[in-house]
């Protein structure tokens, strides 16, 4: 399955987070990665997050998607990194 | 189509980054909202957006999808509001 995670944390944890998630995902910008992931990867990726995360002050979303892609992925402003992989 | 749109602005612009977008979408959590959007008002959406923020500080991420739904959509963490579409 395709998956987006987007993450709103403190920026103390912030670091690890991120690290945690490109483990599994790519970096698209700021706090957002994708990719595809196996529904056992998936699970791992949450478990770890919510050990990492401070449930009462940060939060993390996940879109899942049955489909491999987006249609499109567009942005406006600066572009903040992360491996571009739509053509 | 189905849209999800991220924004990362300065503080400074965020209230007329919002407001712009919920004239559109409905606010999923943070800086992220989505719904249904025709191309017209996807169209007028990015060129509101595109006159709001500073091209070289601030950056707005959409993701556009044919089909109208994601399988699903999962958060941890503190639930920061939101119309909440998904059964």
């Amino acid at each position: 399955m395709f998956v987006i995670v987007m993450y709103d944390v403190h920026v103390k944890r912030v670091a690890k987070v991120l690290k945690t998630c490109r483990r599994y995902l790519y970096w698209v910008q700021n706090s957002v990665l994708e990719g595809e992931i196996s529904k056992a990867d998936f699970a791992a990726l949450k478990r770890e997050l919510a050990e990492i995360i401070s449930p009462d002050h940060d939060s993390v979303l996940f879109y899942t998607f049955r489909t491999t892609r987006y249609t499109s992925r567009e942005s406006i402003g600066i572009q903040k990194g992360g491996e571009d992989r739509f053509l």
